[in-house]
């Protein structure tokens, strides 16, 4: 099986590596960072740099695509190359997945429409732009499509998926491998759980910059 | 503050992801990805590169050291220039601190004797050979040293030394922002959780591999 995961300029970082410490540990895969050129793609802290081994051109039908999010989303929305790309992986992929705002960009790309989806809890409402109906579950698998929340949530997306494609026992491995054990110290993940001041500190915020 | 992430060839991505979209989030850190030499280097799987944007020597004095684990861990525990490099970094740090297998190169810098640390469930009862002292917690700090357990534990890791250092308001803004509210869709994330033939499955590899 052959997993695709789309980088761009301003990527956020976790997003793409939560879905690659999991599903690239399914027997047999081979996981493929690609974007549209060749070379380091830096996230959106401008800290950190990944390769992208592989121009989105030459990898053409992966049967896994994972579109991570993250601010550098918003200008990949125009983008035709990365569009019409992930239109022509679409046609032929088996699964095509997102983590965070990445499920915009499916959406962009028309692959949304009359599906349940989920992105960061900021970008919610978005999906219906695209047609996609928003939910506020962490992983949402709607036949072929699975996204999943913000940031962290890819790791659970990817340890969901991997227990569909291969058998709850692998994805448990894995888990344990990555000791995939969480205790956050604090209770704060979801605008259902945080202290609502940084709730609204944020929806303020983003009201400038994710449009 | 100045962020120092080290990266060896076939350390494990999210042991080192997870420090830094959490520690990263600091105000005004600066993070720098440093290795021996500047820049790509692969991971275990060999299918992601993490660019190093900084040589060892040019970064002799970070406020914080991340040392991440991974298999390409083993070699390291030999290799003179970045085992002087900790020792050199951590007498002037403000925080060392490591994730799953990188606890056995702080090890072997000697920075660990009489501390209580942690690292990955397979490679705990190594630390002994160091002068540490085990525990099987998610995250250890005892002074200015802190450990995390195997590769995601880096995440809680992180959101408890934010805390520590820029109080919690701001640690549950990351973690918000992260949307770090995890579910994860088994619950075999430690040897006590996991079913126990899996738990042996990988102790038996381990004896091969870990030492």
């Amino acid at each position: 099986m052959q997993i695709a995961i789309v980088l761009y300029d301003r990527f956020t970082a976790l997003d793409a590596v939560g879905p690659y410490e999991t599903l690239g540990r399914l027997p047999d895969a081979e996981t493929v960072f690609v974007a549209e050129r060749t070379g380091p793609v830096r996230s959106d802290t401008g800290c950190l740099a990944i390769t992208a081994d592989r121009a989105l051109a030459e990898v053409p039908s992966p049967d896994l695509v994972v579109v991570p999010g993250g601010p550098g989303q918003t200008p990949q929305m125009e983008n035709p190359v990365l569009l019409d790309w992930l239109r022509a992986a679409d046609a032929t992929s088996t699964w095509t997945t997102s983590v965070c705002t990445g499920s915009l960009l499916l959406g962009a790309a028309g692959l949304l429409r009359g599906r349940r989806a989920t992105s960061h809890w900021l970008a919610l409402d978005l999906l219906r732009e695209y047609g996609a109906e928003p939910t506020g579950e962490r992983v949402v698998v709607d036949g072929k499509y699975v996204t999943a929340a913000g940031v962290s949530s890819g790791i659970d997306m990817g340890l969901t998926l991997l227990g569909v494609i291969a058998g709850d026992e692998h994805a448990q491995a894995v888990q344990l491998l990555t000791e995939y054990d969480p205790q956050p110290p604090y209770d704060a993940g979801s605008p259902q759980k945080a202290p609502a001041h940084l709730v609204a500190e944020f929806r303020d915020a983003s009201r400038f910059s994710l449009t």
